[in-house]
């Protein structure tokens, strides 16, 4: 269990329950699929997902035990989305450790993203409604239509800054906002308190995305756990990038279009994102989302939930990067 | 369509109607993937699966537009296994057509097959019941790990025959057993009748993949669609060859072993199943499974569905190969 969670003890016990049902939901008759699934899990990821379902959840009324499995299956489709994202960038690493993709090769990584799908919906399937079915199924098509066109814009210097927030949007914003939501509405949340959570969900989703980005020009190592550069190398153009490429002039034009990038292409690139403000901008739009979700956080009722999610949006939105 | 089902015309318009639903459950951003998945559809699969589940229908009381959906939704399932196979065994070709995998490349194919796996369970979520929901988040996941299986055994020459039953038992058996069987409790059937139902399907499942495995040895191109020898070539190693690894001195373990094998490698290998009888007892396993389900078809209520679908079964499986 990541120890972020160790100032929530609250939290911290039900996630470790939740990560029992995850473990279960692993088996798997070929034994090293098995293991590098579990290995996965233990990296650390923080379940920020899961816990945000939870606090949602604990706007209303629904027992922790109705909300356990359905919080497993947020953290079990973000992993299944994890392992399918690996291969298509190529990554060799997350959070340190070496991808299902690498380890295994993406053969491996094909099915072992779909047997973590397939388990979603049985987990499902045994606790949640029609309607919430429906909903997840909508997100997680979403989710695909996100990838294929985040695949399909790589290395278009062309992209639009509304194209890149309407990608992020569904490739990330839509399962945090999809998590309050369930979360909400599983605790019989009145439809506008599910509504205002599900729209901190997708505020924060956004923001959240649009730092992730920004730390691949300016993020350390250790902390984000893969190189610097790392998307822009595979021709994944962010938002820094995207605000750098619509001033006149910029001189990165030419580098980009090469597409087999130098180490040193990567450190020019960097710097005039730095040095033309296209870091700033970005910056400025994560900044604006934030504050959004803060917004309207402050109009929800007076609880523990709400003090412990506003508590998590600050360390998870506002910080030095 | 396929024009298979030109003598049974009930059936051929059932299934243009669930051709109708596929097409509009193919929609995608973007409309290359859109476009590929088309083509797909139109390259003439026989929708055996789909056919399958509403001859089950036909033994009970159940509206076609109640299974309509059902029968898209398992031919969608079949679409994304299709889809991701075609990635693990690197296939170029299917019935002739560019898969998506060698049009498109790996990473396409990975979130194409994940989007068509959303679609059927978003139908599913607006079309039955939890149950059915269960059953085939199930199955599915047993064709996954069938998957795993398969690769992970990839060029193992000590495979043995149980665990290739096994694995095409939960490749292709499964989503046979499991089309009729849903067929069939939809239409509410008695439970023994549906246990037959899916029986046969299973029986029927297995058999269609034995024939299938065999023709890789001595089927013609132009029916089978891909050259003599194909999965040979990846390292699936199926019944004909194993068989034929089970005779002393069969000469092929040493080439078998080189992994990168030449046409000529190839040309030798079949020529030894075929000589040595791996080929001969290949068949007779696939005979057995053959009679098994015709013997259980015929303890079936008589009925236009029962003379179809021995019909259909007697075409696939007692022909020439």
């Amino acid at each position: 269990m990541n120890n972020y969670w160790n100032q929530y003890p609250v939290i911290k016990k039900d996630l470790e329950i939740i990560e029992d049902i995850l473990k279960e939901n692993m088996k798997c008759r070929d034994k090293e699929i098995e293991e590098s699934l579990l290995m996965m899990l233990s990296s650390g990821g923080k379940m920020l997902r899961p816990s945000f379902l939870l606090l949602a959840g604990g706007f209303g009324k629904a027992s922790s035990k109705k909300l356990y499995p359905l919080a497993a299956v947020i953290e079990l489709l973000h992993m299944a989305t994890l392992i399918h994202d690996d291969i298509i960038d190529n990554s060799e690493y997350r959070r340190g450790t070496p991808t299902i993709h690498a380890e295994f090769g993406p053969n491996y990584a094909v099915f072992t993203g779909d047997l973590l799908f397939t388990r979603c919906f049985t987990l499902l399937s045994n606790n949640t409604s029609m309607d919430n079915m429906r909903r997840i199924s909508n997100v997680i098509a979403k989710i695909c239509q996100g990838e294929i066109e985040q695949y399909s814009s790589h290395y278009q210097i062309d992209n639009t800054v509304k194209q890149y927030l309407r990608r992020i949007s569904t490739k990330t914003a839509a399962l945090f906002s999809l998590s309050l939501f369930i979360g909400a509405s599983e605790a019989k949340c009145s439809k506008q308190l599910t509504a205002k959570l599900a729209n901190i969900g997708l505020n924060i989703g956004m923001a959240f995305q649009i730092i992730d980005d920004i730390l691949d020009y300016v993020g350390s190592e250790d902390i984000v756990g893969k190189p610097l550069g790392n998307d822009l190398k595979q021709g994944i153009f962010t938002l820094p990038l995207l605000y750098t490429l619509k001033v006149e002039n910029n001189g990165i034009e030419e580098i980009l279009k090469k597409k087999d990038y130098t180490a040193e292409d990567i450190r020019n690139i960097i710097t005039k994102t730095i040095e033309l403000g296209g870091l700033k901008r970005a910056r400025e739009l994560a900044k604006k989302y934030t504050d959004k979700a803060f917004k309207i956080l402050n109009t929800l009722p007076n609880c523990e939930s709400k003090k412990i999610l506003t508590e998590i949006t600050e360390t998870l939105l506002i910080r030095e990067y």
